[in-house]
């Protein structure tokens, strides 16, 4: 007999807006971000879908009711639902896909690759995340190289990793060479997470900048650099 | 006999950089930039490569001549060259895109879409860029479907379009529903053109922030909404 479906934990869901940051940047979409996490990164931007002391403000819900909420948003409109977290990985969002993909949906997820999932072989885009040594964080490879494999049948396959300083950007490239065949996207990092402070758009501009003269100093022609639109746009509010 | 090849007129050429719009957003490049346009829109930010005023300012270069200066520029290690002008396609970049890609090179060309050309088939991405009302130009859409046609063979078409004002949305809503097979990308107008004028990075947010929330409304899914990053990190400034 089949155990009966967990419910899972939803710190937010809303859209439709625009993917801020990597490979679908700029495409329009609905976010579901999953609350809990197995990493505690120094820099996290989401503390309030990871630190459990945000728990109390994380909803049950069973995948049928995240899949109602995303048509309801949506107007029932096909679009790719994106789900971040937190790590959604450690939640089964295996019937939320399901769901959704029955009614020509497309869903993109961003892990940091430590717990891999059969159904990530059913997402247009996997998004593998590592974390830099910035983030305090350190990388299980096997688990990381577990969830590529697991992502063999996924449209696309993303590498994304975000850049802080000269370190992280010696581990980027260290990273990247190690996996020559995905797509790579490099992010600068955003110190200012505060979702009640704004950010100076020209912040975002000079962090940008950054990278790109780093990367085309070097000559290092791999990489697609990219900003976070969303925090450009507005800052680290929330729900946009 | 085959006549012999006429010099391409060449306003700059310059990087690498990232492409700063369109669908290779955030992607290393080398730009190749040619002199001359069949259009002359409004609010054109490239009039140093449009306006006869400049010709004296644009290169005579044979193909072997620009290939070697993008050569250079690279340090030899192959990447994504982006044609753009004025209009490209009024010249013969068949030669230079047929050396770059015996190199292992890709190329990718923007054009208005008003002249088809064989070699388009050659390109790793073709952009057409129809130009709206706000341009004070109007398509040729025999023309634009020749350039599609002409474009198959390439690795992918992408139809860019700018949209400066609800006349334009309007505008664009229609095209891109004339051409559904093609990746579509709206890009919010720049009306900032002076290239020795600062452009404040909080523009270029609100613009497209007033983009988003329009497509967005009409919950209309299909376009990708990006800025020109160009624009965010260096203003109008040229040769970056």
């Amino acid at each position: 007999m089949k155990p009966p479906e967990r419910p899972l934990r939803i710190a937010e869901i809303f859209g439709p807006t625009i993917q801020g940051e990597g490979a679908l940047i700029g495409q329009p979409t609905v976010f579901v971000r999953a609350g809990g996490c197995d990493y505690r990164c120094s820099w996290c931007d989401s503390m309030h879908a990871v630190d459990s002391a945000y728990r109390d403000s994380w909803a049950a819900m069973d995948a049928a009711q995240v899949w109602a909420r995303v048509r309801e948003l949506s107007g029932g409109r096909p679009l790719t639902v994106s789900i971040s977290g937190g790590n959604p990985a450690i939640q089964d969002f295996g019937p939320l896909i399901a769901m959704g993909r029955a009614e020509g949906y497309a869903f993109a997820l961003e892990t940091q690759g430590s717990i891999a999932r059969d159904w990530f072989a059913q997402l247009s885009v996997l998004v593998l995340s590592p974390k830099p040594p910035s983030s305090g964080e350190r990388p299980d490879w096997a688990a990381f190289d577990a969830c590529l494999a697991a992502g063999q049948g996924a449209g696309a396959v993303v590498l994304k990793i975000v850049v802080f300083d000269d370190a992280d950007y010696a581990w980027a490239r260290a990273v990247a060479d190690r996996y020559p065949g995905l797509d790579l996207v490099l992010q600068p990092g955003n110190p200012e997470v505060d979702p009640d402070l704004p950010v100076a758009a020209q912040d975002v501009a000079d962090r940008l900048l950054w990278l790109v003269d780093k990367v085309m100093a070097e000559g290092w022609f791999r990489p697609r650099l990219l900003p976070q639109l969303h925090v450009l746009l507005w800052g680290n509010k929330r729900g946009v």
